[in-house]
């Protein structure tokens, strides 16, 4: 394959569920004439409450579902699964991210009082992987972690609205913590909770810089792509194109939660 | 395999986590004699958000886990995984009962004013299960059916305690119609309900019935066993051995909220 061709392949996404689409909306906008091809594990998610050689296996299945396609690099747009990896790549021959090493750059980068509140799933939360991530860019910074099972459900099941009541009490409980101990910044985790920002943002206060973890990995994904000659000299519009595990139909209900025009595109279901 | 041998071998148990433990339960209680096998597939829970194709191939993979070992029975102990088969048998070759039909009779006996409410994962409720075996069995039954995403989550992640203010908002969003209408009878269609039966009382009012689908599962598994004459004569108690998909951890940590027990008897973790 020659090095042209190379980089008209497309990036390839994965996720346990549907949040890593907050990756592909941030990528489309960035670099809108790459391909993207997304996988989203509908019929396993959640990750965040499985055990780590759990979330390890599957996250191999994955990667071998998109390298099935020509891709040029692999972002596993999923905060379970990259504090899972923690600082290993899981393929060796092409650009690799995860979600937390960007995101935990940028939080450095914003933070001013130097303390950073993360919220995860409670298998990121127990990883340490964004806080090892923070602290070896800067041991000097303070983190306060708050695992919140309930977020990545009640986001799934379209509980979004800012008036929810059940997710706002539950969001508080989660996020008390972490405001009480002064976080200036505080890291999104987990792909899903974007969707959730205005709730989020209400209880944190305006003036703590809310960090989405999926933004991160895509804007990342552009600086290795072009570092590395990799972006398309494409002038048109890139695709994008979605595999999911469960049904195709519950993934049109549930994309345009994260990605309005998802729906609209080709979507495909595999058994794995 | 003589008659006699196969009337010691165990009954098989699956659920797509450890709500069917509460049919395990009963089965403890009222049949202290038999060896129960246990599968729970805690590694893909929860099934109740899947689409129905993608919930008969997990039920045809936990059928096999189980028919690996000798038993004599199979229970699916899963709302989710009986709504879906229907009136559809998996197995041909030995006693099979899932719980929709067992908690519909029940209900169809005790109810006085002729309606009966239901509620269930959101898959449970769009299959109509519970409602084609009532009418099945009484036509002229009012049925008030109300699907509860959240529950399976709040119960598998202990949010259990009588008081806790999510818990209790999010049941009487979901318990509130059927209360209004006016349903003297509710069948709890999901085996992790019972964990949360003091919150759901609270809601529903003393005079209500609440029938529990993994007990009466567990008591229809009885009486079929004897009118099969495949009881065991043992006289000694029976043991319980429990597989599941994710970690053995994580099943000792959740276990314990649906049978104090569990945690102490033999586990095992198998890749699915």
């Amino acid at each position: 394959m020659t090095e042209q061709n190379k980089n008209q392949n497309a990036i390839g996404v994965f996720d346990s569920g549907l949040g890593g689409l907050t990756a592909v909306k941030e990528l489309n906008r960035i670099l809108p004439q790459e391909n993207i091809i997304f996988f989203g594990d509908t019929a396993r998610v959640p990750y965040g409450t499985r055990s780590r050689q759990t979330i390890l296996r599957y996250t191999k299945e994955d990667i071998a579902v998109l390298r099935q396609h020509p891709v040029k690099m692999i972002i596993a747009a999923c905060g379970t699964v990259s504090s899972a990896l923690g600082m290993d790549s899981p393929v060796e021959d092409m650009p690799f991210t995860g979600v937390v090493y960007p995101a935990a750059r940028t939080a450095c980068t914003l933070t001013k009082n130097r303390h950073i509140g993360i919220i995860g799933t409670p298998a990121t939360i127990r990883s340490n992987g964004y806080v090892n991530a923070i602290h070896a860019i800067d041991p000097g910074i303070a983190v306060t972690a708050m695992a919140c099972p309930l977020l990545v459900h009640l986001v799934e099941y379209g509980y979004t609205n800012r008036n929810n009541q059940i997710t706002r009490l539950a969001a508080e409980e989660y996020l008390m913590p972490i405001k009480k101990a002064g976080a200036d910044t505080l890291i999104m985790g987990c792909t899903h909770y974007p969707i959730i920002r205005e709730i989020i943002a209400d209880i944190m206060g305006e003036h703590v810089n809310l960090i989405s973890a999926g933004e991160e990995a895509a804007k990342y994904a552009k600086k290795c792509l072009t570092q590395q000659h990799l972006l398309t000299d494409r002038t048109e519009s890139g695709h994008n194109i979605y595999y999911v595990s469960d049904s195709v139909e519950s993934f049109r209900e549930n994309a345009r939660h994260f990605l309005p025009d998802a729906a609209d595109g080709q979507v495909f279901s595999l058994h794995i």
